[in-house]
């Protein structure tokens, strides 16, 4: 029975580069496979974009509240005889909790692999909607390393507004002008900038 | 710095028994350890308990609402002059998620690793409290591995009351004179129960 | 198609005791395993005996130079009618390279899963021929993990000899009257022992 | 202590490209990396060459013989004050075993970490003479997972000269003027296309 697998890592672990090397591993072998992103994700619109420039156009943009397995479904018999492999997903953590749900189906009453890559928590370390089912549902974790600036391994996506590390505001932020970016950490490291901030999001 | 580590893993996979022996091999190098046990689980009172029949005394039977930290600091300067070497926690699912903040806090202020053995999910496939926290905070998972009755890996915790596998109750069994026993199943095998069950828990 | 595992781990790891567990973990479930040990280890005779004191009786004891799938098919036989799901190797280190292959077909032309527990390495930090086919050919590798004197991970197996580390002698420890035992050491804590005795088998 | 990596994978496992993007990553965060490649390795030349084109200087060209130790420590101190964190090695398997004992040391003396990338056997299933030597001595194994043609994981590398599965030749292929490529293949595809030249590398 085909497995429902996350791989998940802080920001600049390189998911949506492995995601499309993995794509292109299975077309290279003649493997079909479907890429799929939630429309919440606007960064690219219908392309995963990695870091260092590589696209690969999306098969499936879904929105919220649509039904994936049925779009899974309706993309693969676009593509004709071919079965289908492997569904592929980026920035997993945006789909909803039912989206996983029905990801979890694809894998095992279609018995088609599924590959979610994404983060797994907010900038105040708390669980996005779709990871916190990925968690419950996935047969497998792997975590995609990256580094802090120490260099332990990062697990913690600090945000960081106009150059300041901040510890409150909207899970997803809202564009207002203001610089937003966010810097990979360890948990050392994220303590010691809650510590300067004076705020208390862990601990 | 030290770590905190998750080792989940479904009912019967040997959490118990890791870590009774995880203690034993510290100690058989002279390093100082504690067990630490919600006092939810009341199950084996102050001694975790394996399936094999092995036990260990537990050190800190934590109670909901307190600072675990400030237990494991007390527990620890009681056993003397040793330095605290790991401290291991047996249910780890049912603490707080205050108290799995203060575990971490215990490995990224104190410098003293944790390693938490729970259960990821009850049987309704939702986090509990305590894993769901973990999730967020830990720097490691790792399943440990236990069989369905088909043979693949079980990931899910079904709950069975007077012999019927049962999707709905609370998430911890009240004693109301049923038996209950919980069988761990992998995700095909748990869906085809739900199926025979009329119940629609996941998907 | 099955798979052909190789769980390795320093003295004192837990092997024998995993080995164990997961024997009786399929046979709850109803599952058929089958035992091997090479007749070459001589400890606890046909039973494989954990440090805790748990044995299992070995169903094929396999010297030298036999062919270990047959002698699996046939001891497979005997069992009867139910499909065999798993065989457990204990010590698979001293089996011979061809006994690895033949485990190797066990899983890929019988389609029967194979976990072969065993060191990695020998007193002087080389393979032995059964480890080294294992990294050749098994599709994973699992570190069971044990500890050093000094918190670490323990890698290595270090000889002591009459008390005193050894750094030389034979792949097998000869039965002169001395008292033999191995301690799990790891790498900075081997170079020590290595460096006090003026030996050099690693740098 | 710092810890030896060995990271393995079969061909077009993007052993060379995660290396890359690790080198990347280190350096975005201001820490200091040296890149290492057997001179063994003419593919390329200086540079570390990953299939999707990415590319990267290589630090220290190593010849057969040479003290690679002592040819890091010369390249660390050229790069000025700067504290050495880690060491990548691409191509890892083409060192001698001598050279993986000089990489030990530099992580468990010098306490800087090493992670070597590489393959585990050549195209008849023995290990290289370099990851023998890292079997034995590395503190971590990673699979680096590619797909066969049949969809599941590659663990072997299949010589194809002038468009046919060959079992025979050097552990090297010597350019005669044939075209020689490689296809990463699952054991039971392994098995199958030595079965159909009537070799027998494996079993």
């Amino acid at each position: 029975m085909a497995k429902l697998h996350f791989k998940y890592g802080a920001m600049n672990s390189g998911k949506s580069d492995t995601l499309i090397k993995t794509a292109y591993n299975y077309a290279e072998r003649g493997l079909a496979t479907l890429t799929v992103k939630p429309a919440l994700d606007t960064k690219g619109e219908d392309w995963v974009v990695a870091r260092g420039g590589a696209r690969r156009r999306v098969d499936v943009l879904v929105a919220e509240g649509e039904d994936l397995r049925a779009r899974i479904r309706a993309a693969a018999a676009a593509q004709g005889d071919q079965p289908l492999h492997c569904v592929l997903v980026d920035e997993s953590q945006f789909l909803s909790p039912a989206q996983i749900d029905q990801l979890f189906l694809v894998a095992k009453r279609d018995d088609v692999s599924v590959i979610c890559y994404g983060l797994r928590t907010d900038f105040l370390a708390h669980e996005f909607p779709g990871s916190r089912r990925l968690f419950e549902l996935a047969d497998n974790f792997e975590k995609l390393p990256t580094m802090c600036r120490c260099g332990s391994q990062a697990e913690f996506n600090c945000r960081v507004v106009d150059g300041r590390h901040v510890f409150e505001g909207d899970q997803v932020a809202i564009d207002d002008g203001a610089v937003v970016t966010y810097e990979s950490l360890c948990g050392a490291c994220f303590m010691r900038e809650q510590d300067a901030a004076g705020a208390r999001v862990i601990g």
